[in-house]
C-alpha cells in the first residue's frame, strides 16, 4: 500500500466548495482501492494574503515541494482588481506557485459533452467530435522576462524570452502525448514576427525528428485563434507558449458550452498540480451552486499521473453518468438542477 | 473639383484581381461625382521582392508617402513560407510599409450580413446585432522591439516597448469613433501580467476623463478572447496592442461567416491605407473566383477617409444589394456564384 501525499490549496471564492467535492472522490477511491492518500493543508491567493499576508506562503511553498500532488481550487477576489502597483495580488501566488514549482507545462484537455452542446457558443455540427488537448507552456515567456519602465514612467517594456532547453522539455511531453493520441501535433506561434517563435519552431522541428509518426503542424497564432473556432475538430495536441497559451486555452474553453467542466494539469520535473480551469467566481461563493465536475476532473487527472489508470477512469465515468442523466448544476441551464455538494456526495455513491 | 491622389499597391496571390474590381468602384464614383482621382501603382511584397529585389522598394515608399490614401490587395507567397532567416520576405514588406508610414491604428469593422449567419461557425442568436470595430495599434509593441538570440542561439528573445504618446494617439481616435458610435469602448490588454499593459491602462484612463460620455472597460485578453465569441454583441469599440489586435482581429474575422467581406484601414498621421482583411489566398489566384466585396468596402472606408461620407454609403449600398440578393462568388457557398470581375462589374454598374 503506497502512500500519496497531496497538499489541497482551497483558495479564493468557490474554490473551497469544489475542492470539498474533489475531495469526496479521492475519499472515495481511497476506500474502494484501498489507497493511502494524505491530504494536508495550505493558504494561497487573496484568502494567504489575509491571513499571512503573502499571496504564496513560505509554508505553502514548503507543503507543495513534499507533496506528490497539489490540487488547487481558485485564485483572485474582486478586491485586488485594480491593484497592479502592488506585489499583493493573488495572481502573484500563482505565478510565484507555477515559477518556484517548475510547472513549466500547463495541460487542457478539451473534450465536448453530446448533450451540451446546445449551450456551445458554436453551432453543433462545428463542434463533433472536438477532443484536442493544450500543451501550454507556464512559467517562461514574456510572463517572467525583465519587465519595467524607464522615462520617468513614460515608457514601459516587456522582456519576452525562450532557452531551447525551456522548449524541448515541454515539446517532448506533448509529442509524448501526441503518440498515446491521434500522432497529431500542432506548433502555435507567431514565427513571421518573433524571434523567439522561430526558436520555438527549430526547436520543435529537432524534437519532432525523433517523433516520425507524428504529423506535426504549424500555424501563427492569428490564424490558430480563428482555425479553433472554424474547424476546433481538426487539433489533437497544440503545443504553444505562455502568452498564447494563455490566450488560445481560454478561447478553447468555450468550445463544450461551459468552463464548469474543465480539468487542468501543471506538470515539473519534480511537482504535480490540478486544477479546474474555471476562476474563483466570486459571485457564486458560499452559495453552494458552484460546479464541481472541473475539480472532480482534475482529480481523475491526478489518478492518471499517479499511474492509476482505472481510478482515473472510474472517476471520469461517474462524472459522464451524471452528464449523460442530466444531472447538473444550474450553470448548465438545466430545470432541475442540483448543488455542488450534492453532485459531490453524489460522484462518491456511484464510484 | 478636388484631386486626390491613390497608390495602388496590388501585391500578391489575388491581390491584382480584387484590386481591379476595386478601381472600377473609384472610377464609378469619379464618374457620378465627378471627383478626380488619379491612380498610381508600385510594387509590394513577393512581387516586388522578384521585379526590384526588396519587398518594399525605395520608390514604393516614395509614393505612398506622395499619395493620399493607399489601396492595398494583399501580400504573402507560399514559396517564401518557412525562410524566417532571411528579411527578403513578403511579410517584411508590410512591416516596413507600416512603420515608414507610421500607420499606427488599424481599423477593422465587424458587422453581420443576415444572409450569411448560416456561413458563421457561431450560432445565429449569438451573432444577432454584432457590430463593433477593433482599433489594434499597429506599429510599435513586440513586433517592432529589440530581438535577436544569445548564447549561441540558445536563447532568442522579443522586447516589447510601449511609451505614453504611442498609446495615447491611438487611443484618441478610438475615443472619437466611440463618440460616434455607441459610446462604449473596452480597452483589452493583460495588465495582470504585463507592464506595458499598465501602461496601457493607465494612458487609456486618462484619455477616457476627456470623454465622459463613452463607457469604458477593461478585459484581459484571455477573457477577452472568450467574450467576442460568447457574447460578440457587447462590443463598439475595442482597443488594443499590436500583438493582442493581430489575434482578436483575426478571431473576430470568423463572426460574419467569411474574410471576403471584411475591409480595413490603417490610420497614420501623413498616411493611411486601405486593404481587404483577406490575406493572399493563392490557391485561388488567376482564377477570377475571389471576393472582391472586401477590396471594394475597403474603398468605401477610403472615401468615407476623404471625408466622402455619401459617396462611401453609395459603395457600401451596391455592395448590400448584392449580399441582398444573393449576388456572390463561390466562397460564399451559394448555389448560383459570380466571377469576381462579374461582381466589380455589377457593382459599377449598380453606382
Ligand atoms: C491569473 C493569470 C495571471 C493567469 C495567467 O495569465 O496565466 C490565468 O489567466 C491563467 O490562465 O491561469
Ligand atoms: C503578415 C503578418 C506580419 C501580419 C501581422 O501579424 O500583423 C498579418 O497577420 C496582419 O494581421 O496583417
Amino acid at each position: 500500500k503506497q502512500l500519496k501525499n497531496i497538499t489541497i490549496l482551497p483558495g479564493d471564492g468557490i474554490g473551497p466548495e469544489v475542492i470539498a467535492q474533489a475531495e469526496k472522490s479521492i475519499q472515495a477511491i481511497a476506500y474502494r482501492y484501498n489507497h493511502d492518500f494524505s491530504l494536508d493543508y495550505a493558504f494561497i491567493g487573496a484568502h494567504a494574503i489575509e491571513e499571512t499576508g503573502s499571496p504564496f506562503p513560505e509554508e505553502t511553498l514548503r507543503k507543495c515541494r513534499k507533496a506528490d500532488a497539489i490540487l488547487l481550487g481558485a485564485i483572485g477576489d474582486p478586491k485586488y482588481d485594480e491593484k497592479f502597483e502592488s506585489d499583493l495580488r493573488p495572481e502573484q501566488g500563482l505565478l510565484a506557485l507555477r515559477k518556484q514549482l517548475q510547472l513549466y507545462a500547463n495541460i487542457r484537455p478539451i473534450k465536448v459533452y453530446d448533450n451540451l452542446t446546445h449551450l456551445s457558443p458554436l453551432k453543433e455540427k462545428r463542434i463533433k467530435n472536438v477532443n484536442f488537448v493544450i500543451y501550454r507552456e507556464l512559467t517562461g515567456g514574456i510572463y517572467y522576462g525583465k519587465k519595467g519602465r524607464y522615462e520617468n514612467g513614460k515608457i514601459a517594456y516587456d522582456h519576452c524570452v525562450y532557452s531551447e532547453s525551456e522548449i524541448k522539455r515541454i515539446a517532448i511531453l506533448a509529442f509524448e502525448a501526441a503518440m498515446d493520441r491521434r500522432k497529431k501535433l500542432c506548433l502555435v506561434d507567431k514565427a513571421n514576427v518573433l524571434e523567439t517563435s522561430r526558436l520555438w519552431r527549430s526547436v520543435v522541428k529537432e524534437v519532432a525528428k525523433k517523433y516520425p509518426d507524428v504529423e506535426t503542424s504549424f500555424l501563427y497564432i492569428d490564424n490558430a485563434a480563428m482555425q479553433m473556432m472554424n474547424s476546433p475538430a481538426q487539433f489533437d495536441i497544440i503545443l504553444t507558449t505562455n502568452l498564447f497559451g494563455d490566450i488560445l486555452s481560454d478561447e478553447a474553453s468555450i468550445i463544450p458550452g461551459s468552463l464548469g467542466l474543465l480539468p487542468s494539469a501543471s506538470i515539473g520535473r519534480n511537482s504535480c498540480l490540478f486544477e479546474p480551469v474555471h476562476g474563483s467566481f466570486p459571485q457564486a461563493a458560499g452559495k453552494d451552486i458552484a460546479n464541481p465536475m472541473g475539480a472532480i476532473l482534475s482529480v481523475a487527472m491526478m489518478f492518471r499521473h499517479f499511474e492509476m489508470e482505472q481510478e482515473a477512469l472510474e472517476v471520469e465515468r461517474a462524472v459522464d453518468l451524471c452528464m449523460k442523466e442530466g444531472i447538473m448544476t444550474k450553470d448548465l441551464e438545466v430545470e432541475v438542477h442540483y448543488s455542488c455538494s450534492q453532485l459531490g456526495d453524489l460522484i462518491y455513491s456511484i464510484i
